[in-house]
Protein backbone atom coordinates (compact mmCIF):
# COMPACT_ATOMS: atom_id res chain seq x y z
CA UNK A 1 0.00 0.00 0.00
CA UNK A 2 1.34 3.42 -0.95
CA UNK A 3 0.34 6.81 0.66
CA UNK A 4 -0.20 9.26 -2.09
CA UNK A 5 1.14 12.55 -1.73
CA UNK A 6 0.84 16.50 -3.30
CA UNK A 7 -2.09 17.47 -4.99
CA UNK A 8 -3.47 15.49 -8.69
CA UNK A 9 -5.18 17.52 -10.43
CA UNK A 10 -7.59 16.46 -13.18
CA UNK A 11 -10.03 18.21 -15.87
CA UNK A 12 -9.13 21.19 -13.57
CA UNK A 13 -10.72 20.15 -10.56
CA UNK A 14 -8.35 18.93 -7.20
CA UNK A 15 -8.93 15.10 -7.08
CA UNK A 16 -7.47 15.47 -3.88
CA UNK A 17 -9.07 17.74 -2.05
CA UNK A 18 -12.55 16.62 -3.82
CA UNK A 19 -11.57 13.08 -2.29
CA UNK A 20 -10.92 14.70 1.03
CA UNK A 21 -14.32 16.45 0.74
CA UNK A 22 -16.03 13.25 0.06
CA UNK A 23 -13.95 11.77 3.19
CA UNK A 24 -15.36 15.04 5.73
CA UNK A 25 -18.59 14.23 4.67
CA UNK A 26 -18.77 10.85 5.47
CA UNK A 27 -17.42 11.68 8.59
CA UNK A 28 -19.62 14.39 9.35
CA UNK A 29 -22.63 14.07 7.25
CA UNK A 30 -23.65 17.87 8.66
CA UNK A 31 -21.05 19.78 6.60
CA UNK A 32 -23.49 18.41 3.38
CA UNK A 33 -25.84 20.85 4.46
CA UNK A 34 -25.52 23.72 1.46
CA UNK A 35 -27.72 26.46 1.29
CA UNK A 36 -27.43 28.84 -2.16
CA UNK A 37 -29.64 32.45 -2.24
CA UNK A 38 -30.79 35.34 -4.36
CA UNK A 39 -32.63 38.30 -4.24
CA UNK A 40 -34.04 39.52 -7.57
CA UNK A 41 -35.63 43.25 -8.47
CA UNK A 42 -38.05 43.84 -11.21
CA UNK A 43 -36.95 46.82 -13.21
CA UNK A 44 -39.75 47.74 -15.23
CA UNK A 45 -41.44 45.58 -18.24
CA UNK A 46 -39.85 42.06 -18.53
CA UNK A 47 -36.30 42.94 -17.06
CA UNK A 48 -35.03 41.98 -13.76
CA UNK A 49 -31.83 41.71 -12.15
CA UNK A 50 -30.90 38.78 -9.36
CA UNK A 51 -28.51 39.15 -6.98
CA UNK A 52 -26.41 36.00 -5.34
CA UNK A 53 -26.19 36.74 -1.54
CA UNK A 54 -23.95 34.55 1.00
CA UNK A 55 -24.41 31.21 0.51
CA UNK A 56 -24.04 28.05 3.06
CA UNK A 57 -22.02 24.96 3.13
CA UNK A 58 -19.91 22.87 5.15
CA UNK A 59 -20.89 24.26 8.06
CA UNK A 60 -19.81 27.81 7.38
CA UNK A 61 -21.21 30.85 6.57
CA UNK A 62 -19.83 32.30 3.04
CA UNK A 63 -20.40 36.43 3.29
CA UNK A 64 -17.68 37.47 0.52
CA UNK A 65 -20.00 36.03 -1.94
CA UNK A 66 -22.94 38.38 -0.92
CA UNK A 67 -23.27 40.73 -4.05
CA UNK A 68 -20.36 39.69 -5.48
CA UNK A 69 -22.51 38.25 -9.02
CA UNK A 70 -25.54 39.73 -10.66
CA UNK A 71 -27.41 38.22 -13.46
CA UNK A 72 -29.99 39.98 -15.74
CA UNK A 73 -33.48 38.37 -17.71
CA UNK A 74 -35.23 40.11 -20.24
CA UNK A 75 -37.85 39.65 -22.87
CA UNK A 76 -37.24 40.10 -27.01
CA UNK A 77 -39.79 42.16 -28.34
CA UNK A 78 -41.41 39.07 -29.78
CA UNK A 79 -42.61 38.44 -26.07
CA UNK A 80 -42.86 42.57 -25.55
CA UNK A 81 -39.73 43.95 -23.83
CA UNK A 82 -36.49 45.00 -24.79
CA UNK A 83 -34.58 42.25 -25.24
CA UNK A 84 -31.45 43.71 -22.99
CA UNK A 85 -31.12 40.01 -21.16
CA UNK A 86 -31.25 36.12 -21.89
CA UNK A 87 -35.11 35.49 -20.93
CA UNK A 88 -36.41 33.17 -18.21
CA UNK A 89 -36.90 29.81 -19.82
CA UNK A 90 -33.39 30.44 -21.48
CA UNK A 91 -31.22 31.19 -17.85
CA UNK A 92 -33.12 27.29 -17.17
CA UNK A 93 -31.20 26.44 -20.16
CA UNK A 94 -27.76 27.47 -18.96
CA UNK A 95 -28.37 26.10 -15.64
CA UNK A 96 -29.20 22.95 -16.87
CA UNK A 97 -26.41 22.75 -19.11
CA UNK A 98 -23.72 24.45 -16.68
CA UNK A 99 -24.97 21.64 -13.78
CA UNK A 100 -24.90 18.67 -16.45
CA UNK A 101 -21.18 19.77 -17.43
CA UNK A 102 -20.10 20.08 -14.33
CA UNK A 103 -21.29 17.37 -13.53
CA UNK A 104 -20.04 15.29 -15.55
CA UNK A 105 -16.31 17.05 -15.57
CA UNK A 106 -16.00 16.22 -11.68
CA UNK A 107 -17.27 13.04 -11.44
CA UNK A 108 -15.26 12.30 -14.53
CA UNK A 109 -11.99 13.47 -12.80
CA UNK A 110 -12.95 11.10 -9.54
CA UNK A 111 -12.66 8.45 -11.85
CA UNK A 112 -9.23 9.22 -13.46
CA UNK A 113 -11.18 10.12 -16.42
CA UNK A 114 -9.52 13.25 -18.28
CA UNK A 115 -11.66 14.74 -20.93
CA UNK A 116 -9.93 17.44 -23.35
CA UNK A 117 -13.25 19.39 -24.37
CA UNK A 118 -17.18 19.41 -23.31
CA UNK A 119 -19.81 21.24 -25.74
CA UNK A 120 -23.50 21.10 -25.14
CA UNK A 121 -26.42 22.02 -27.54
CA UNK A 122 -29.75 22.71 -25.48
CA UNK A 123 -33.36 23.04 -26.85
CA UNK A 124 -36.98 23.69 -25.05
CA UNK A 125 -39.77 23.67 -26.54
CA UNK A 126 -43.06 25.58 -24.88
CA UNK A 127 -46.71 26.00 -26.23
CA UNK A 128 -47.07 29.92 -25.40
CA UNK A 129 -51.16 29.11 -24.74
CA UNK A 130 -50.43 27.73 -21.09
CA UNK A 131 -48.96 30.99 -20.21
CA UNK A 132 -51.28 33.31 -22.01
CA UNK A 133 -54.00 31.08 -20.56
CA UNK A 134 -56.14 29.95 -23.95
CA UNK A 135 -56.03 26.59 -23.02
CA UNK A 136 -55.82 24.75 -19.26
CA UNK A 137 -54.59 21.42 -21.01
CA UNK A 138 -51.52 23.18 -22.28
CA UNK A 139 -48.71 22.95 -19.76
CA UNK A 140 -46.81 26.72 -19.12
CA UNK A 141 -43.18 25.58 -18.75
CA UNK A 142 -41.22 23.63 -21.76
CA UNK A 143 -42.59 20.37 -22.98
CA UNK A 144 -39.34 18.65 -23.11
CA UNK A 145 -35.61 19.84 -23.54
CA UNK A 146 -33.32 18.10 -25.76
CA UNK A 147 -29.54 18.28 -24.73
CA UNK A 148 -27.05 16.82 -27.07
CA UNK A 149 -22.96 16.31 -25.70
CA UNK A 150 -20.36 16.49 -27.08
CA UNK A 151 -17.50 14.89 -25.25
CA UNK A 152 -13.68 15.37 -26.65
CA UNK A 153 -10.96 13.48 -25.70
CA UNK A 154 -8.75 10.12 -25.44
CA UNK A 155 -11.94 8.06 -25.27
CA UNK A 156 -13.70 5.18 -26.42
CA UNK A 157 -17.11 5.99 -27.57
CA UNK A 158 -18.50 3.55 -24.09
CA UNK A 159 -16.21 6.00 -22.07
CA UNK A 160 -18.07 8.39 -23.63
CA UNK A 161 -21.25 7.30 -23.11
CA UNK A 162 -20.42 6.62 -19.48
CA UNK A 163 -19.39 9.91 -19.04
CA UNK A 164 -22.91 11.61 -20.46
CA UNK A 165 -24.33 9.56 -18.24
CA UNK A 166 -22.70 10.27 -15.24
CA UNK A 167 -23.80 14.14 -15.84
CA UNK A 168 -27.41 13.00 -15.84
CA UNK A 169 -26.84 10.73 -13.01
CA UNK A 170 -25.27 13.39 -10.32
CA UNK A 171 -26.32 16.68 -11.52
CA UNK A 172 -28.44 18.77 -8.90
CA UNK A 173 -30.38 20.98 -11.50
CA UNK A 174 -30.82 17.87 -13.52
CA UNK A 175 -32.75 15.67 -10.58
CA UNK A 176 -34.54 19.55 -10.10
CA UNK A 177 -35.78 19.47 -13.51
CA UNK A 178 -36.42 15.86 -14.31
CA UNK A 179 -38.07 14.99 -10.50
CA UNK A 180 -39.23 18.18 -9.46
CA UNK A 181 -38.55 20.16 -5.98
CA UNK A 182 -41.24 21.52 -3.75
CA UNK A 183 -41.44 25.92 -4.34
CA UNK A 184 -42.96 27.62 -1.18
CA UNK A 185 -44.52 30.99 -2.18
CA UNK A 186 -45.25 33.36 0.57
CA UNK A 187 -46.01 37.09 0.24
CA UNK A 188 -43.62 38.98 2.36
CA UNK A 189 -45.40 41.92 4.74
CA UNK A 190 -43.33 45.32 3.76
CA UNK B 1 -69.43 50.03 -26.33
CA UNK B 2 -66.13 52.39 -27.34
CA UNK B 3 -62.95 50.87 -29.33
CA UNK B 4 -59.61 51.90 -27.31
CA UNK B 5 -57.32 53.43 -29.61
CA UNK B 6 -53.78 54.00 -29.41
CA UNK B 7 -51.55 51.67 -26.80
CA UNK B 8 -52.21 51.34 -23.23
CA UNK B 9 -49.14 50.68 -20.74
CA UNK B 10 -48.70 49.00 -17.24
CA UNK B 11 -45.87 47.78 -15.43
CA UNK B 12 -43.96 48.85 -18.99
CA UNK B 13 -45.90 46.48 -20.73
CA UNK B 14 -47.77 47.27 -23.64
CA UNK B 15 -50.87 45.68 -22.87
CA UNK B 16 -52.98 46.67 -26.48
CA UNK B 17 -49.76 44.75 -27.86
CA UNK B 18 -50.49 41.94 -25.30
CA UNK B 19 -54.34 41.85 -26.21
CA UNK B 20 -53.22 41.35 -29.89
CA UNK B 21 -50.74 38.78 -29.17
CA UNK B 22 -53.46 37.11 -27.11
CA UNK B 23 -56.31 37.28 -30.05
CA UNK B 24 -53.70 36.14 -32.48
CA UNK B 25 -52.74 33.23 -30.71
CA UNK B 26 -56.25 31.88 -30.22
CA UNK B 27 -57.17 32.87 -33.80
CA UNK B 28 -53.69 30.62 -35.14
CA UNK B 29 -52.55 28.43 -32.12
CA UNK B 30 -49.67 27.67 -34.47
CA UNK B 31 -48.23 31.13 -33.76
CA UNK B 32 -47.50 29.82 -30.11
CA UNK B 33 -44.68 27.75 -30.44
CA UNK B 34 -41.53 28.69 -29.63
CA UNK B 35 -38.43 27.12 -29.01
CA UNK B 36 -35.27 28.20 -27.02
CA UNK B 37 -31.86 27.20 -27.83
CA UNK B 38 -28.24 27.36 -25.96
CA UNK B 39 -25.11 26.35 -26.37
CA UNK B 40 -22.70 25.75 -23.15
CA UNK B 41 -18.76 24.91 -23.28
CA UNK B 42 -16.53 24.17 -20.88
CA UNK B 43 -14.15 26.14 -19.62
CA UNK B 44 -11.87 23.88 -17.02
CA UNK B 45 -12.77 22.74 -13.68
CA UNK B 46 -16.07 23.95 -12.75
CA UNK B 47 -16.18 27.22 -14.79
CA UNK B 48 -18.26 26.97 -18.34
CA UNK B 49 -20.21 29.41 -20.49
CA UNK B 50 -23.66 29.46 -22.04
CA UNK B 51 -24.29 31.56 -25.42
CA UNK B 52 -27.76 32.15 -25.96
CA UNK B 53 -28.92 30.87 -29.54
CA UNK B 54 -31.38 31.83 -32.69
CA UNK B 55 -34.93 31.97 -30.88
CA UNK B 56 -38.33 30.71 -32.74
CA UNK B 57 -41.81 31.81 -32.08
CA UNK B 58 -44.49 33.15 -33.71
CA UNK B 59 -43.94 31.56 -36.81
CA UNK B 60 -40.11 33.20 -36.91
CA UNK B 61 -36.83 32.56 -36.50
CA UNK B 62 -35.40 35.42 -34.68
CA UNK B 63 -31.48 35.12 -35.46
CA UNK B 64 -30.42 37.99 -34.43
CA UNK B 65 -30.40 37.00 -30.68
CA UNK B 66 -27.77 34.38 -31.80
CA UNK B 67 -24.52 34.67 -29.47
CA UNK B 68 -26.25 38.50 -28.25
CA UNK B 69 -26.30 37.03 -24.64
CA UNK B 70 -23.68 34.60 -22.87
CA UNK B 71 -23.92 33.58 -18.88
CA UNK B 72 -21.16 31.85 -17.11
CA UNK B 73 -21.16 29.56 -14.32
CA UNK B 74 -18.70 28.64 -11.95
CA UNK B 75 -18.46 26.81 -8.56
CA UNK B 76 -17.17 28.19 -5.24
CA UNK B 77 -13.75 27.46 -3.55
CA UNK B 78 -15.63 25.16 -0.91
CA UNK B 79 -16.95 23.42 -4.06
CA UNK B 80 -13.10 23.00 -5.78
CA UNK B 81 -13.67 25.86 -8.80
CA UNK B 82 -12.17 29.59 -8.64
CA UNK B 83 -16.22 31.13 -7.89
CA UNK B 84 -15.76 33.17 -11.26
CA UNK B 85 -19.78 33.00 -11.50
CA UNK B 86 -22.87 32.27 -9.73
CA UNK B 87 -23.57 28.50 -9.71
CA UNK B 88 -25.75 26.11 -11.67
CA UNK B 89 -28.35 26.01 -8.96
CA UNK B 90 -27.75 29.67 -8.55
CA UNK B 91 -28.68 29.81 -11.48
CA UNK B 92 -31.76 28.08 -11.14
CA UNK B 93 -32.78 30.12 -8.35
CA UNK B 94 -32.26 33.26 -10.89
CA UNK B 95 -34.47 31.21 -13.73
CA UNK B 96 -37.23 31.44 -11.20
CA UNK B 97 -36.82 34.51 -9.93
CA UNK B 98 -36.99 35.98 -13.05
CA UNK B 99 -39.82 34.08 -14.20
CA UNK B 100 -42.23 34.53 -11.43
CA UNK B 101 -41.56 38.43 -11.16
CA UNK B 102 -42.31 38.82 -15.14
CA UNK B 103 -45.53 36.41 -14.99
CA UNK B 104 -46.80 38.26 -12.33
CA UNK B 105 -46.09 41.54 -13.55
CA UNK B 106 -47.49 40.68 -17.28
CA UNK B 107 -50.18 39.14 -15.94
CA UNK B 108 -51.17 42.33 -13.56
CA UNK B 109 -50.46 44.05 -16.28
CA UNK B 110 -53.42 42.12 -18.25
CA UNK B 111 -55.64 43.06 -15.51
CA UNK B 112 -55.68 46.32 -15.10
CA UNK B 113 -53.29 46.11 -11.94
CA UNK B 114 -50.46 48.74 -11.99
CA UNK B 115 -47.59 47.51 -9.31
CA UNK B 116 -44.62 49.77 -8.41
CA UNK B 117 -41.76 47.43 -6.91
CA UNK B 118 -41.35 43.47 -7.18
CA UNK B 119 -38.80 41.82 -5.19
CA UNK B 120 -38.34 38.52 -4.16
CA UNK B 121 -35.66 36.30 -1.57
CA UNK B 122 -34.76 32.52 -2.77
CA UNK B 123 -33.28 30.39 -0.74
CA UNK B 124 -32.76 26.38 -1.73
CA UNK B 125 -31.52 23.81 0.32
CA UNK B 126 -29.33 20.75 -0.41
CA UNK B 127 -27.25 17.74 0.53
CA UNK B 128 -24.11 17.18 -1.10
CA UNK B 129 -24.05 13.62 -0.01
CA UNK B 130 -26.78 13.22 -3.15
CA UNK B 131 -23.99 14.45 -5.43
CA UNK B 132 -21.43 12.94 -3.90
CA UNK B 133 -22.85 9.55 -4.37
CA UNK B 134 -22.47 8.95 -0.77
CA UNK B 135 -26.03 7.93 0.06
CA UNK B 136 -29.02 6.72 -2.47
CA UNK B 137 -31.76 8.00 -0.49
CA UNK B 138 -30.33 11.39 -0.63
CA UNK B 139 -31.45 13.69 -3.81
CA UNK B 140 -28.48 15.60 -5.69
CA UNK B 141 -31.03 18.78 -6.24
CA UNK B 142 -32.86 20.78 -3.88
CA UNK B 143 -34.68 18.92 -1.29
CA UNK B 144 -36.75 22.38 -1.12
CA UNK B 145 -37.08 26.02 -2.54
CA UNK B 146 -39.17 28.97 -0.27
CA UNK B 147 -39.88 32.27 -2.28
CA UNK B 148 -40.96 34.95 -0.51
CA UNK B 149 -41.96 37.66 -2.53
CA UNK B 150 -42.41 42.23 -1.69
CA UNK B 151 -45.19 43.55 -3.95
CA UNK B 152 -45.40 47.07 -3.42
CA UNK B 153 -47.88 49.61 -5.15
CA UNK B 154 -51.68 51.04 -4.13
CA UNK B 155 -53.04 47.51 -3.72
CA UNK B 156 -54.69 46.14 -0.71
CA UNK B 157 -53.08 42.79 0.77
CA UNK B 158 -55.56 40.49 -1.25
CA UNK B 159 -54.97 42.42 -4.11
CA UNK B 160 -51.24 42.07 -3.42
CA UNK B 161 -52.06 38.09 -2.31
CA UNK B 162 -53.88 37.77 -5.63
CA UNK B 163 -50.39 39.41 -7.73
CA UNK B 164 -48.13 36.37 -6.01
CA UNK B 165 -50.43 33.82 -6.96
CA UNK B 166 -50.54 34.83 -10.35
CA UNK B 167 -46.77 34.40 -10.48
CA UNK B 168 -46.84 30.71 -9.53
CA UNK B 169 -51.10 29.73 -11.52
CA UNK B 170 -48.50 30.95 -14.58
CA UNK B 171 -45.00 30.82 -14.85
CA UNK B 172 -43.15 28.65 -17.16
CA UNK B 173 -40.27 28.08 -14.83
CA UNK B 174 -42.48 27.90 -11.99
CA UNK B 175 -44.39 25.06 -14.22
CA UNK B 176 -41.12 23.20 -14.84
CA UNK B 177 -39.14 23.09 -11.40
CA UNK B 178 -42.56 22.09 -9.46
CA UNK B 179 -43.68 20.03 -12.25
CA UNK B 180 -40.85 18.11 -13.97
CA UNK B 181 -39.89 18.36 -17.75
CA UNK B 182 -38.98 15.09 -19.43
CA UNK B 183 -35.12 15.89 -20.49
CA UNK B 184 -33.71 13.81 -23.33
CA UNK B 185 -29.75 13.89 -23.26
CA UNK B 186 -27.78 12.15 -25.76
CA UNK B 187 -23.85 12.08 -27.35
CA UNK B 188 -23.37 13.69 -30.00
CA UNK B 189 -20.97 11.45 -32.12
CA UNK B 190 -18.34 13.97 -33.31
Amino acid sequence: MTEQTGTQTINGVDVSKLKETIQAVKETPSLADFRFRIVNKWQGGGLNQTTVKASYGAGQEFPERDGKFTMQADEPPILLSGDKAANPVEHLLHALAACVTTTMVYHAAARGIPLEAVESSLEGGLDLRGFLNLDPNVRKGFKNITVNVRVTGNLSEEQKQEVVKLGSQFSPVYDMVTNSVPVTVKLSSS
